[in-house]
């Protein structure tokens, strides 16, 4: 706390001025590299500006969650440097008032900086500590730009560094994304798997292994397999996400805390599990909490992972609705719009494929987070925006698209019965339960049979010395679905394989 | 052309009327599903609306490029549909003076339409299609939703299929963001390399291999180096860019062309190179052309080729500029803002971490596609949407940072001469020129006496035998920065390498 | 069991041949396609004969360690199928005694198919069935190639397919790779990281952000860093792995356990956890375990991310180490070979380059999986030797790397003091220090002046008002690398920020 | 030529010595680093074996054909050397005939090192001049180790430099294994798809787009697609592969050309183009060509984008192959094996799934690739072995695969008639066709009444009011798979969409 700041007493009156600047033109700002006009309708400051000026680059902006994350970092901070009388309480009310407003969103569009800037976030942070600044400042009826009584660095930002700050943002900021959107969304999607495994678990189809006809399984088997891989990879991730509890602040600049007082960090850190619900804690070491975004890349590398079964889901549930005449067409997908511009009538699986493209979208998302997760630096990772845009990225189009897939197409799924029992009628490799009993051999000869043949599988048995009575006691469709090993019969028919 | 076209004559008046549907509510519209529901206020019409809640999916929108390419295409093909005289004269000028409104952006907001759609784009088609139809009828003063008299499949989509025309979209907008935008980027960076080589042509330095001290070369033949890294890699981008004026319009659904007259895709595309000044031409074999996107898989993959010359370009100069005071200076770039929000004064390669950032992004995006690339099915590539989105967000924010990169930071790097005459001074490796004369293993020993006692080369070499005149003779830095083996000097000189 | 396993009792003589057969030229295999020659000094069969033709592709064949896994499974199977009567004890323990050949790698060059062979590992499944089937003959004296009286599929498949077996093996291999290499590896790479850590404790340097000078910390506490990051990602690592516990051993051809009595995949699994002494159980959804490589996709995701915290430590070390004489020059590396061909006595950091190197390896390796774990369809992911390969290759040069990084990098490491004081005399970044107390601003100008004017830190500090006795108490380097706030001083010294 | 040499005059007599030492134990070499003791039947000196030491790393070689490449470059070098009279003759064509063995490979046994090792690639460079140094030792009858008469830095790598040999022998070996066998196979390929494509011109099999039926195309035309795709990627490929034949040679240790003489890079180069005969020339800047492995990178980048249209070719064989009684079964795949243990009598798309798999370790090798390729620092890029390791690889087994996959699968591929006319019959999307006559709208109507009510295209059609005439003109499947549009009919069939 500073001399002037311990004159100040109480502070000045705050009022309340709604959020809005309606004043055109510019306003002149400085920071140490000098002065700089800024837009008047706007609170950010000079390094904000600059940012704008030399980072106009692409369409991507820094997302909106990481601010909403400082929002709450700038508050913890403010009343834990307020409560040790660091900084006056009413600095601290004041800046903990306007954190507010950014936690809201209601100052979303101050934060227009790209995605494409410093590599340690700085100049987000800055966004926010000016923001702050003259928002205050403006409660308090100061002059914008002047820093003062609420400095941007000193007060704002006091305690703290972007170094720590800012990789804290980003760790709330995926915790928050995934914990109250994807993971919530897959386990509905899971319990919507269940739900059809549970439904189907009588009807009886013929597997596929390579693409090629099988031994039978029931539609409930199947489905009970996609509602497997789905748990082991939410539990994965529900796993994984917990790391990122461990927030970096207090580290301050390289990771040793100058300029804040012991134990900063882990007050911050409970602050933040109070204000937000959530076990935030501090990092144990803080050098590697800011040289690395190790955490990130393990939750990100647990989204890639997620990919392999929301892939092999949606793929299996296009083919096995593909047709309506000419393809594999056991299941029959919800007609959500007409497919094509030319072909009148067509309907396709487009929630299918769209989660498709999301799943390579995540892989490559993922290729460029785990590139530059290993790319930090001595004290600092500075690749964070790239690492932080793609984790957010990734989850958010991941929890919109399960929700979508499960709603418009898992949950009005119906199956093709007659196909079904058509496909168990016409298979071949119910043999399979036969060769325990006449041996692997032969049995494959009678597989060969049939195909050459054109017959059924009963067909081909039959002539090849197979007894109806055998025939008919171990191809039991039904029983096939559950192990079971049919029992030898008679001694001659199992000479094949001796 | 229906019956009713053909009744239709010279077509209703045209009214000049702005952009812009001032209702409130909802207004009813239909397709194959049935009605639907859509926002008064837009132009769209069902299928749009059905897309926008089937796929309201995280904040990634079909690029707006895609649409102007839409835009070209839907006036070409109303233009050789209008000339055939399958479509009345009056209604290809109408759709072409929407197409028009498409092309020059005016209608942006009415192409509201998420990435993750249906693998094929068609409903960014329909998008295209339902607009135009709905605001050609208010042109007329019909009826919106109407499709009467200009229906959206019927007539604005006359003779193609979102198979065989989004993938001419992706072409077209591809081709101009990178023939517009990267590639003068990149050659504008080569030529900034280009200019500093020359600068620095005298300036001779102490080379680094595997990050260590090695033998000297001038400041300009490293530039020279960066500047040659480019013009290969722009080269071939610039190449395989021309891969993309081959366009699939006139395969229709599957390639076969049905519903289109022979000829009508080498006509649109005569009518599109025209109409945006650049060589298109029909694709030679549009079954390749709709069942793969593998001139655009090409294309992404030269942009991640481009990757390594950017990063090592700009990882080397933030290395070479670290400092000011512990690290490598010898390169001292743009102080273009404050580096950081605790460290007061620090300074930071900004640029060139953005640039790394998004080369690290173009790779990931590069995953994404070279995966989707490998996933069509029989006559089409349902990846679309992904492809196109990764290939011109690539594009994008490649071109945008390779400016920012050239005049934030090439342009304004300056030496640091003090540094290097300083390294050229203390370095040992100039030993090398003395192998060639003495021998590698005598060299060897006078390189490790040096560092072993802190002696500079000159040292070691005197105190281990080299004559003076010989050392001064052979050791000469400017000389050792071109090709030249130094002379055998005394045959005992030479023992060593026996 | 067959009439005929039942009629033969104890079983014919067991001989102690050893392994080898001595005859030249072919011997007649057949299979369910026909008969084929294969090489009469080999044991293996028909089938692992068709792969070696239709399959030499490339020099990557199937990693021994999977044959190893499978020799567990059938000797465990066997047991099994004995215990239960289902095989002649004789037959079981005549599998279980080549099994323990097979696992003991005795039997390795009977093993000869490519990675690039079917989708499932059928073949190399059939190639260890056929081994042992023949080997066994060779034992009790019959003829190979007659299948009698050990049967490849009857006897030495029996309750099992190769879509149950050979993902079981997958895990097995892995988990012993990972577990019995990998972990061991890192951990003591993380030991020899703590030590030198507490070694260089109490070493004050200046820290580095963005490349750039920064605030002091410990050398210790940088290579705390670097230990807590291998920590956590070991940690991580260690609890994916036990996911692969989980055994598909069971499900035999689609999931259902057709062909296996209920409770044979818990059977096997248990004596498997016997067998190797790790605690092997049965996966609770085959359909999962069978259809998917999901816990393989994460295990390779686990060692994708161990990547960001091996790479920049290498890295790191690799520019610390950079030098001799125009480098960071902070650590000197041992000296383990010379590094050039052509410039004497230079040295390299080769091992951070291996290790750098490696890790990029196992970025692609893991691309390579995540893309094939979700390519499954249907009963069956048809793309597991890929995977495997993958994942085996990964673990085995990571172990074997992160061995030499250590042993021969890291150990051997030592400090180059005097360049440490040197830096931390010539730094600037400790204005931070003064920040709070006179402001961010005034710092800021502070570290500016002593850069323009060449000053060292106290000199800029004292011409520009900052007394000796403040500069001197708050600006000590030790103080810097633990948290601390500097109380404010003088009220006129704050005057800068107010 | 040291003096020595020129005293040597025209050498001691040459022995004709088999290759091969007949000693055990070991030998002592000796480098900088200083003595050590090497495996007395071995050539290799000091240097091989500390790399092999400290590098003994996973089961990872450095590629034979890399050692074949330097085989050339060894015996040019010593050409032109001995030319220009830096070389004594003898010495020149000593190190030639010895270069010739390693050409042949005759000594691939002596070149043992590891993948892993130095990142430039000098330790296999010296690993070479070791080897030339003591065979030529032997063949002159010296004493191994002596470096004497042919001294392994002096004479065989002199005017050389790892930096920039290695590169240049990266160069000819990727382009010996891309035109000399990855090339010629894609052609055969491509030809035999092309021979299909010819062979199916007139069969005509309903289209697939989403995996749905669309209109019908001929089954050649579907090949041709597959042969399109394939020659453009073929084309592309060996356009990038002409970038390969601009060597690095002459540019020495940083590019410079230190210690070789002006020109020497384009003599060598010259004589390589002789030896091998292909048009090798000189890099045009050496910085870029030892900075960067940008010219590999783009190779890979393009066996990489070679993926999409092999992915896409497996992947429709298998699934139109799919069945035999529940699948897609329009094709029939050559029987090469069995397809499974448990399931007598299957077979299963081994080629195509071998296939897809090598295709995505070619995308994981690449990812490799193009981080490394971004990797380099200044004037040298130390990533070098794992690029051309994967580079190399991906090439192998992308040849050999594409071989196996044409004569295994592609030649043997054969139609199911009966099954494609089937199809023909009960597919609805020929419904397209009446589209531009009676309207999309109205077709769309009998598209979807023909689903609900289980009709066939025709009876929906005359049920909803088509005429017989109308349908039997325009719906015949082999003009819909021309360009064509019907035309008109009755006004009042078009109503529907006016």
């Amino acid at each position: 706390m500073t001399a002037d700041d311990r004159r100040a007493g109480s502070g000045p009156p705050v009022r309340d001025v709604p959020i809005g600047l309606t004043v055109s033109g510019t306003r002149t700002e400085t920071d140490s590299i000098g002065e700089i006009e800024v837009p008047a309708d706007h609170y950010w400051g000079a390094q904000t500006q600059r940012s704008l000026i030399h980072f106009d680059i692409g369409d991507d902006r820094m997302p909106k969650e990481v601010y909403h994350a400082y929002g709450y970092i700038k508050k913890a901070a403010a009343i834990v440097n307020g409560a040790a009388g660091r900084l006056p309480h009413w600095k601290a009310d004041l800046i903990a008032r306007v954190a507010d407003e950014v936690i809201r969103g209601d100052l979303d569009t101050e934060f227009p900086l790209y995605v494409w800037q410093t590599g340690s976030g700085t100049q987000s942070n800055m966004n926010v500590n000016e923001v702050i600044s003259n928002r205050a400042i403006q409660l308090v009826g100061g002059e914008l730009g002047s820093k003062h009584p609420v400095h941007p660095n000193d007060h704002v930002n006091m305690c703290q560094s972007s170094n720590d700050t800012f990789v804290t943002a980003m760790h709330m900021a995926a915790v928050q994304m995934i914990e109250a959107r994807l993971l919530p969304a897959l386990d509905r999607l899971r319990h919507a798997a269940e739900a059809k495994s549970r439904e189907w678990e009588h009807v009886v189809k013929i597997g596929r292994t390579h693409l090629e006809d099988a031994t039978p399984l029931t539609v409930g088997q199947e489905w009970s397999g996609y509602a497997a891989q789905l748990a082991d990879a939410t539990d994965h991730l529900r796993h994984v996400t917990r790391e990122l509890y461990r927030l970096a602040i207090g580290g301050t600049a390289v990771g040793t805390g100058l300029n804040a007082p012991p134990g900063f960090g882990d007050e911050v850190a409970a602050r933040l599990a109070e204000l937000t619900g959530r076990p935030f804690t501090g990092a144990p070491n803080k050098f590697a909490a800011q040289a690395s975004c190790d955490a990130l890349v393990r939750v990100s590398a647990a989204m890639r992972a997620l990919v392999a079964p929301l892939f092999k889901f949606a793929n299996d549930l296009r083919w096995l609705a593909s047709g309506p005449r000419t393809g594999l067409q056991e299941l029959v997908l919800p007609s959500n719009e007409p497919g094509s511009s030319i072909m009148p009538g067509k309907v396709n699986p487009t929630q299918a494929e769209a989660m498709l493209m999301v799943a390579v979208q995540v892989i490559g998302n993922d290729t460029a987070v785990s590139i530059a997760g290993g790319e930090g630096n001595f004290e600092l990772n500075a690749f964070r925006p790239v690492i932080i845009d793609n984790v957010l990225r990734s989850a958010r189009i991941l929890a919109d698209m399960i929700e979508h897939f499960r709603r418009y197409l898992v949950e009005g799924a119906r199956l093709n019965h007659g196909r079904l029992a058509d496909n168990l009628r016409r298979s071949i490799m119910m043999v399979t339960a036969l060769s325990p009993v006449i041996g692997y051999d032969k049995a494959a000869r009678i597989a060969h049979r049939a195909l050459d043949e054109d017959l059924t599988l009963e067909e081909a048995a039959l002539k090849s010395g197979v007894s109806r009575e055998l025939y008919e006691r171990v191809v039991v469709p039904e029983n096939l679905t559950r192990p079971g090993v049919a029992e030898a019969g008679a001694g001659d028919a199992t000479g094949g394989s001796r």
